[in-house]
């Protein structure tokens, strides 16, 4: 049910690890009043190597622990399970709305580049179920789509080794391998949105970068406006951060991902 | 029970992924008369970020499979498990052997280097457990021990850049972040052998490298021959790669670290 009620429950945030905090950095600054849950199920990642079976029952579980809190939108800010289980998740949140990060993405590029040529940065498992490639070519029939997978960005940003001259080499040598620069380079992981400032530079001025965190952050207001689910309150929005495994690693990664010192108290251990 | 059939059974190597496939190259090369058989556990990794509890369990399972096939020797390939599990997996496969890679690793270091400065270079987890501190300390006295985290260096070696510009300048840059060079350097996961030139060359010409690979293969051979279970057979010996997950992944990536190209039909799935 949705009434009036409904509008001042958080936002729930999901992915399989801290990467997806780089979308709740992006939701926070573009809806400043709402209220946001991240989980992070840390104990189970990566999801790009489980099957799809097994990723869709995490992401429902996962979903459920959220609804259990209470939720009036759910943001899948992880490629993975966006690809594989967001019909499920739909069915599950009925009739509130679930947004992935996939379909931003693609929406975003196809609209800066009609017809244009496409080129996803992505992890290894994104690439492999081509969720860009179909996302992108339903939007538009006339664009070119090439995927490429840079496993080493994830560890980059991961270590927080985000600029200089190790970065740098290692964004050039993966766009040399990926046949080199597109129209648009879509970040297909929200790890990338940190090496931003490295693979804009490894880019031609002529490229556009989309970056699947600021897309989904603005479908998320655009949601929240249509369907009349806006926070009233002009209180600043409150951050709860919860993981299924190591707050003491989540809070020292996560915090580069979010912009903000994070200590391993400001991240309670859940049990899905 | 230990008797004269139990000579002709393989010997078991059980690791979170593909990086133990260094140690069964190791052990291959040293025991070429040896069948081996290789259980990944791909579908958990990575075990790092597991509590001690899950750990010690899937270690047990992985184990209990291997014993079910049936054999006479345990090597586990794996840091994390090693440091966690031992005692647990000794209990279990009592009275034949079980080796792990930490030990073997502490006793070359020191013998190398006695009353020497160890550098041990390993993922966050590794280092997070002390496990080679605690080893080499318990061994030496009078040595000195820094241990470091290098996560980028599993990214490395899994995307196979094993050399060139890119790895010698992230392998600098771990080095300089640790205070630079020692007596003996360890390399304290199964992956960095794949890494162990660039490593190399960033050393000083007086630092002694240490693999923890090498030196379990050769535990191996002194601990089949005093117990008298090494194959009395002159064949070749046979190996079997078991994994929990991805095939496909495991034949590309782990083609590498065994040495040898591998089709996704020569990994069997199995179920723990």
């Amino acid at each position: 049910m949705i009434d009036s009620s409904t509008k001042s429950l958080p936002i729930g945030v999901f992915d399989s690890g801290v990467g997806g905090l780089t979308v709740l950095k992006a939701v926070h600054e573009a809806l400043p009043n709402e209220d946001l849950i991240y989980l992070g199920d840390t104990a189970r990642l990566p999801y790009g190597t489980k099957s799809p079976t097994s990723i869709s029952r995490y992401a429902c579980q996962a979903t459920q622990h959220l609804q259990q809190a209470g939720i009036k939108l759910l943001i899948v800010a992880c490629n993975t399970a966006s690809a594989v289980a967001l019909d499920a998740l739909r069915e599950q949140m009925a009739p509130l709305p679930v947004i992935g990060v996939v379909e931003p993405g693609a929406t975003a590029a196809v609209s800066a580049c009609p017809a244009g040529s496409h080129l996803v940065l992505a992890t290894e498992a994104t690439v492999r179920l081509g969720a860009y490639r179909k996302a992108i070519e339903a939007r538009d029939a006339d664009a070119s789509v090439r995927e490429h997978a840079c496993e080493m960005l994830v560890a980059l940003a991961e270590e927080g080794w985000t600029n200089g001259d190790i970065a740098t080499a290692i964004v050039r040598r993966y766009l040399d391998d990926a046949g080199g620069d597109a129209d648009c380079v879509i970040l297909g992981c929200t790890h990338f949105p940190l090496i931003r400032e490295p693979i804009a530079a490894a880019l031609s001025d002529k490229a556009v970068i989309v970056d699947s965190a600021s897309t989904t952050a603005a479908v998320t207001a655009q949601t929240l406006a249509e369907l009349d689910l806006a926070n009233a309150s002009s209180e600043p929005g409150t951050l709860t951060l919860w993981a299924t495994d190591g707050a003491t690693r989540f809070a020292r990664v996560g915090g580069q991902f979010l912009g903000r010192a994070l200590e391993p108290s400001d991240v309670t251990i859940v049990d899905l």
